[in-house]
């Protein structure tokens, strides 16, 4: 029985994913993003050292083990839940055998214990890149991110992905300009705007964090702001706060701005209510709505750790992003956006005249698919009526029937042609299965 | 900390992998496997439906539930162990949506919850493909496994794989046509003759099999027959025993022998003391040695199974085979049998000439990524030589100078030629980084 929270794809969808996967995989290449993957389980008390009660966690036991505890000597292991915990431990127990800055991508499985009733997925496919130094990173790094999701998404048919930037610097400095002592009272009552509203976060501002109502009325003005060029950084001028961490932020989300309008106009926008909630950003932050898929939430977000990582009292600052690549593939699936040319690999059906013919029939495959053609033999010497049958149900476009000479049938079209098992080659989009966008 | 029984590869290792992972899965494709994934997780009941309590289990606890109990309503959830169970409970799930014959590949992590001190993986990497069918699956199913293994081991830079195969309706039939009526516990008894050596087996075979001393001696004579070729039905047939299960267990192995002769001569050899012990296969058996890594054991095993799944009364029979990748790459790793060319994707690094320069650069370095060139900009404006130390560090071969015109270093050569972003391209060999075997 399906186990809610866990999703199984069938191979068509699955092929889908594998499709999204490597272009995902070969975008992060392009940018030198080098491979790695950790372990999928974590002692406890990393999982939980950054406070990340909010996450739920799995722990694990041996079947074996009496009881609740495990055996001596050994920590409570527990799965992870995202990609930044266990990159970071990573970072920290091997940053001598590291070149840095390191550049790394990890594509992988992570685990939430939800609750079932809440329909969210409990094991779920995440595609992260993040840039880690010792001691200081520069800052382009951050207007880096936006340019390697564009170029993600612009070589996958989906909608198109509009990255939202905004830089806490810019929150905390309006904030502190603006006479609060307790700015991330203040972030995180922002951060509410989208489901309760402007009027009930004044409100919230004013009982929670001691706003009067005019410096309230000021931070939605704030969060109001939104601008797909430099613009709003005059916006931000004109409500008249100043404070030297919001020009410094200012300064930083300008130039995310500008690298992405460089590179692909209207990538970004500069979306000032953006908070990305309880997480440990300290700068620049990131969510990404597909066009037509606003109202289900970012299906790629991130930012900048002044600390992701740290020895001692060496630090390691980072700026790294999520790609939620389950989430955003349940969302399309969902809507039936994308589909596959034929739920098999297979390209060619070789047809079996008879049972004693069959090492032929073998032989013909292995050539075919020593030239990279997907190969299926035929399963039994049925009628060729049948075999063809075999092929259409698969969407399997070709059928070779050998003879003197051999032939191969595209039974799309009907038309059947002389060929030959050492030369013959399918039109180029015929050889692989096809994705495509609705 | 490295927790025992979970490795961790570090970059060069995982693009290794990765390598691998690739060609194994291409070789799956060209051969019509469709690719698949489970879930992660299998009720209890499920993981334990073969009576496997041999395989370790680790159970799953959300840390928020109370005790060791599942909330109400949602079974004890354990992880997979390996990726046939799953399989088979996805066959059942979904008989009525998949195409049959169904051939589908599965490369996933397993895990076994086995005790730290043995050294054992406790996660790893498995590669599957099975074919399963409705009510019967024809016999030559059993002759493709192996041509797919070899495809997928020629396609590698390792040392060369030998597949060694049996047939349990030869022993079965063989120990039958003896007198013998627990069969099955003959065959637990020669399957621990690698480890305990033929005197003891034989005493065992007299002690729990209440075997004569001239069945001990007929048993193990069986057991030593070995043989690359179609010669060992004649020496089976030497000892005198005759059984009809027997004959047609001959002929099975006989035919997985020749097709594999036909295909790659020297991929097969039937090793009659093949048992695969606990494992509930029905026929063919699988075992597979790679050359000069005899004493590690098999790095893929697998074979047919007559209830592979099942549903009211019909019955799906299936044969699998099943790459260790994990245990195969550890093996290989540990005598640094692969190496690859340099640890990063990147082909080309752009050298910042000065920081108000980093736009032109993004400029050259998004030029090359459109042509499918891995590339990064340097990260800081340090002197050239501080940036070709960058490049050299991480093996990475070209760094690119912008000027009037563009100039590109081969940094191992000292070779430097104008050239222009939308057009130069590296020597092929360079683009990507290459894996080698020793």
């Amino acid at each position: 029985m399906p186990i809610s929270g866990f999703p199984e794809w069938l191979p068509p969808q699955r092929m889908i994913e594998q499709y999204v996967l490597d272009k995902i995989r070969s975008t992060f290449e392009l940018y030198g993003f080098a491979p790695l993957e950790t372990r999928a389980v974590e002692p406890l008390e990393t999982l939980l050292s950054k406070g990340e009660t909010s996450k739920e966690v799995y722990l694990l036991r041996r079947l074996q083990d009496s009881g609740d505890t495990p055996a001596k000597g050994e920590d409570q292991l527990g799965l992870h839940f995202d990609l930044t915990v266990p990159f970071a431990r990573f970072v920290v127990e091997n940053h001598g055998r590291l070149q840095f800055p390191f550049r790394r991508y990890q594509i992988q499985k992570v685990w939430r214990g939800e609750r079932p009733q809440e329909g969210r997925y409990r094991e779920f496919l995440q595609a992260d890149i993040d840039v880690v130094n010792r001691d200081t990173l520069p800052f382009h790094f951050d207007t880096e991110m936006p340019l390697v999701i564009g170029d993600v998404f612009r070589s996958l048919p989906m909608p198109r992905a509009v990255i939202l930037v905004n830089n806490r610097k810019v929150c905390e400095g309006f904030y502190r300009g603006l006479g609060f002592e307790d700015t991330a009272q203040v972030l995180r009552t922002i951060d509410k705007l989208d489901k309760v509203g402007p009027d009930k976060v004044a409100a919230l501002l004013v009982e929670t964090a001691g706003a009067t109502d005019a410096q309230a009325a000021a931070c939605l003005r704030l969060a109001e702001i939104s601008a797909t060029d430099g613009s709003f950084v005059e916006r931000v001028r004109a409500l008249g706060v100043t404070d030297p961490l919001l020009d410094e932020g200012l300064g930083e989300l300008l130039q995310v701005v500008e690298t992405a309008n460089e590179h692909a106009p209207g990538l970004v926008r500069a979306e000032l209510k953006i908070a990305r909630g309880l997480d440990y950003y300290t700068g620049t932050v990131y969510e990404t709505q597909l066009e037509g898929y606003e109202r289900f939430g970012s299906i790629c977000s991130g930012g900048r750790y002044e600390t992701l990582a740290s020895v001692g009292n060496t630090r390691f600052p980072g700026v790294g992003i999520s790609i939620g690549v389950s989430r955003m593939l349940g969302l399309l699936f969902g809507q039936d956006a994308l589909s596959v040319s034929r739920p098999v690999p297979t390209c060619v059906v070789v047809a079996l005249p008879s049972d004693d013919r069959r090492a032929e029939c073998d032989r013909i495959a292995a050539a075919l698919r020593k030239r990279g053609i997907p190969t299926e033999v035929a399963p039994t010497a049925a009628k060729f009526g049948k075999q063809i049958q075999f092929a259409d149900r698969r969407g399997i476009p070709y059928v070779w029937f050998p003879g003197e000479p051999d032939t191969v049938k595209d039974i799309r079209s009907g038309e059947q042609v002389e060929a030959d098992a050492s030369a013959w080659a399918p039109p180029a989009a015929d050889l692989h299965p096809v994705v495509t966008g609705r």
